[in-house]
């Protein structure tokens, strides 16, 4: 079996997230039909990736693996390449397909996940509105990054997530910042080692309410390490936010961050 | 009566193009429609644009202008643009509504019209798909610019348009520039006084030929002060248009500018 990694984006409007469920349009699954397709495989493949996007939500930077019998990797990664980009439906792009390195694994091995939000107070501009959330008010982005920097750090996230049972929701935030673009939108830059459901969504909900006046910024430094989810908090729309880019360590590292991540998984998920 | 600028933008893929055409969904005709329903008018007003758009193409920088009657021209601006946002659907934006100066004319007062065409030759992002076409071949940018040199200044550009009887074909590029985005797709800048029917996508369709090496650089400046169509010349998509801004002079200027224009105009479409 030889282990391939795909770059992948995809318009999230028309699916149902990326994890594949029965009866409805995924990522994940029409993907693996696709790739079961072009290689005329009898059974699909297994996908797994490095952020399981909720629905509605975009990409441009996921990464996933899928592991493969083949003679020659090389041949298979250039006919799975060209053939994808053929028959994929437009809202879904393979951007390469390379043989990953040894360890690699999409989900365990990543040690961080960075996602954008973009949103506007003005106008929407028709051609940004798959991407663009509109809200009401007069943003402050100065007083939405002072009131963001009680959320950087090692923290319990459970005020902004979805709770589920057994798992933690302890998070390292380690990039939070929001700016003007050139075009006039403001984007909002998220990092952390990884997101629990609907969190950033969460967290940009949070400070938008600090930025726009609604709420000060204590209101939101109050929410951090409590673990219980608050309904004070505003789920933006899934239509602003984009999985941007993954992070992985060098390929020598690869293997021990995996025995690491699956370690502290069992630990917090019994 | 009271003249009115109105700055606007659309995605161009619903629309059957600007122009008002009887049972077709157009931009001109969506926007009268609405504007006449949000002022409660009898009959809808008449729109005037600096920038007729094809079907698909879209705008982000068009222009019209209309004429009202009203007691109060700054509530009036003020309601328009409020009750515009309301209403309109989400492909169709007025990002502003002002009182023009006196002898504005959203057409015969411009004096130039700059256009973007976005393209990729690698694989398309999904985010980019409404505004972005797709070529085959590798672009080489460097060649494609130095083909376009031979295009610049006041020449007849019948080769590159569809033909109007009795309309010139003569027209000043200003200004044609192609650049890779920092997303690595590629944008083409095109800045002239007008544009006949089609012209900056035949424009772009003939660069492009040159630019992946299916033709000479030749080839193209041959086409330059023919006044035939040119059946050779490639008529690029729609959804990589779109209308970026179009530029007036200073307002003491308007009025010898509309005068110019429309004698210019009766000498050339008789």
């Amino acid at each position: 079996m030889t282990r391939f990694r795909l770059d992948l984006g995809y318009d999230g409007a028309a699916f149902h997230g990326w994890a594949a469920q029965t009866g409805l349009r995924t990522v994940q699954g029409e993907l693996e039909t696709w790739i079961g397709r072009v290689l005329r495989l009898e059974t699909p493949p297994t996908l797994t990736c490095a952020g399981r996007t909720d629905a509605g939500v975009h990409a441009r930077g996921q990464v996933a693996h899928l592991d493969l019998e083949t003679n020659d990797p090389q041949q298979t990664a250039e006919t799975l390449t060209r053939r994808l980009r053929r028959a994929l439906p437009e809202d879904l792009a393979v951007f390469g397909v390379s043989i990953a390195p040894a360890g690699f694994d999409a989900r365990f091995a990543a040690i961080w996940r960075r996602y954008a939000y973009r949103l506007t107070d003005g106008v929407l501009d028709p051609l940004h509105r798959l991407t663009t959330a509109s809200v009401r008010g007069n943003l402050d982005v100065a007083r939405l990054n002072a009131a963001g920097e009680a959320l950087l750090g090692l923290h319990d996230f459970g005020a902004f997530c979805r709770a589920r049972e057994g798992a933690t929701t302890i998070r390292e935030l380690q990039h939070l910042w929001a700016q003007h673009l050139p075009d006039g939108r403001i984007e909002i830059g998220v990092r952390a080692d990884a997101f629990c459901h609907s969190m950033v969504r969460s967290l940009v909900g949070g400070l938008v309410d600090v930025g726009t006046g609604r709420r000060d910024a204590s209101w939101l430094a109050g929410l951090v390490d409590t673990n219980t989810r608050c309904s004070d908090v505003t789920v933006m729309p899934a239509r602003g936010l984009i999985l941007e880019e993954v992070g992985y360590p060098h390929d020598d590292q690869l293997s021990s961050r995996v025995t690491a991540a699956k370690a502290k998984r069992e630990l917090t998920q019994p």
